[in-house]
């Protein structure tokens, strides 16, 4: 790794102290950095930036300091961080939309390299379910791949117990210093042996409801497929999420009158792939995998940098922000009814996020706060 | 009825004799009828036919006696016997490769002219198996389906009994005068009240193990879908009948580690359509339904009556004989080695079928026993 690009503790601070400043998600983040053409410029550019947006007070801006305390913190819990420019950074997970622009990493960083398969369930699963999981995680990993879950109870826990030793990688909903479900801390210790943790929340972070869902677009980014083991309907959100991103959707059939199975089912009758065995998704996975490495993403904000840095005027701000309200909008049309440039248009949103008054709904809509 | 084409009971006897004859079944009752341009006329070509085919000793033709004996029997049981040419006829079964071309019905005849939908399934089927048949066919029935199945223990049993009020067809192996299995006697009374039960074979037919396999192929010909439940892998031969026959293949999905799924997740893994309620059918079904009734075939052979009759000579016979043996050949292969006529080596192979020297192995290939 000594010949590749990599990002210094100097550029680290930098990128953690952007993506843990007020207003800055994965997506904000690269926007930022495309727009000012760096992660420092970017830094500077937030006080102004929410100012022009509207903002009455200065967002808070994550301090050297802080950012210090906190890469301190993690390695003395023998916790990494690696940014999108890191070799270590897994390479399946920089293709998403929204990839963390820092992760933190604990165990055997290489296990992140391997190809991985997603193993997820429910908490409250059947003596069969969990059965089951066992069996394919095993199967799997037997077969080289790396089993990624998210340290839940039921399949999640048994789908990393059974992988311990080829290789699993659990991804956290908080920080590394607040394990969920805290009885897991020591199948955790486990895990990082011969796999790995991962999160992209701040160290000590108690992960809260909606941080569960978020988590789980880490959990099939990182995999070639996921296999969506009993669970009820409503809570399919990494199969969604899997869907989403390009990876492989796998569902474990079950009874009709198992109302553990009805999510995978569902899943089933929307085209997902049946899965008995280790060797469903195998057959299924090989092809992609004999495409060869995925295209190595060095420099990733590359593309955008140096795009002219637009600077709307006051009247553009006006008509823009004229046309926005709570309903959401799409940015094309905003494009159209403004009259502005698409950049201009960016650059106006960008204000309105990092000032706190924009809500980006996907699918390129947008509502004021 | 009265205005439609009807078969009547002198016409009905030469069918049933045709068919019940020496080494003709429903493929070759179609050949022998184009080739010689009708029921009588194949009857009485059926000993020069044998001869000119090699055979030893003519073979048994169905007396009119034998034919009127069945007939009287039938209709003593209630039983009625309709050709091919009847309007009664399944218009569903018409279209399969080799329809009988006599089914004896008992019943509500009209049962029949039902859109329909079958349901097997494993006679040792687990009691949640037996529970799952019961609420789909149901609930199928409610929307109008008549219930179409194999009056076998287990699923088959299961599907019929929910569907006696709505209306069910049951298909036997055997002949109407040999239910089996004996204890299902009383259920197929309750059966013929509001549903039907039809058999191809001969009054006093004892089912042998072969036979339920070929009926099978009358369950999903009569059916719009087969949903397939619980049951081993090996013993699909219902689905396998359907998918031939282009009716829609239902899968009822199951644990990985219950054995008795085996069978319906590998037809989930092959693309059947998977079914957890019967709304789940009904939506695969509805745009067939939508597409109006079936052509009628009035006249079933039609097409091919008129056809030259072609007339081989002996250097023809013998060339062809020459290229046939225990191994299966092709026909096509046959056509080219020989330099005969398409037409000559189908006269050649039909007298050889007739005189019991010929099998037919499907997709074109044949041998001589």
């Amino acid at each position: 790794m000594d010949d590749q690009t990599r990002v210094d503790d100097e550029e680290r601070l930098d990128w953690l102290r952007l993506i843990r400043s007020d207003n800055v998600g994965p997506r904000t983040f690269h926007d930022l950095v495309s727009y000012c053409g760096g992660v420092r410029p970017a830094l500077a550019a937030l006080p102004g930036l929410a100012r022009r947006g509207g903002s009455a007070q200065s967002p808070r801006i994550f301090s050297r300091e802080q950012a210090e305390a906190e890469l301190k913190a993690a390695r003395a819990a023998g916790v990494e961080l690696f940014t999108l420019g890191d070799p270590e950074y897994p390479s399946r997970l920089k293709m998403i939309a929204d990839p963390p622009p820092v992760i933190a990493v604990r165990g055997k960083f290489d296990a992140l390299a391997r190809p991985s398969i997603a193993i997820v369930g429910s908490r409250n699963a059947s003596a069969a379910g969990v059965k089951f999981a066992e069996r394919i995680a095993r199967d799997l990993g037997g077969a080289g791949f790396a089993i990624v879950s998210g340290l839940a109870r039921g399949i999640d826990a048994a789908a990393h117990r059974a992988s311990l030793t080829t290789g699993t990688i659990a991804v956290l909903a908080g920080g590394h210093a607040r394990i969920y479900p805290p009885e897991h801390i020591e199948l955790l210790e486990k895990i990082a042996v011969q796999g790995a943790a991962i999160s992209e929340m701040p160290f000590t972070w108690e992960p809260r409801a909606h941080d569960f869902p978020r988590r789980n677009r880490l959990i099939s980014g990182l995999s070639l497929g996921v296999v969506e083991a009993a669970r009820r309907s409503g809570s399919l959100i990494t199969a969604r999420l899997a869907g989403e991103q390009g990876r492989e959707v796998f569902a474990v059939p079950g009874s009709p009158l198992d109302p553990r199975s009805e999510g995978a089912n569902g899943l089933l009758k929307q085209g997902a792939t049946p899965v008995t065995e280790a060797a469903d998704v195998i057959a299924a996975i090989e092809p992609i995998l004999g495409r060869g490495n995925l295209p190595s993403v060095q420099e990733p904000f590359q593309d955008l940098l140096g795009a002219p840095h637009a600077e709307p005027d006051t009247d553009e701000r006006g008509r823009l922000l004229a046309l926005l309200g709570p309903a959401p909008v799409s940015i094309d049309d905003l494009v159209r009814l403004s009259h502005s440039s698409a950049t201009n248009v960016r650059s106006v949103l960008l204000e309105l996020e990092i000032a706190g008054r924009l809500v980006r709904h996907g699918a390129g809509l947008v509502s004021l706060l």
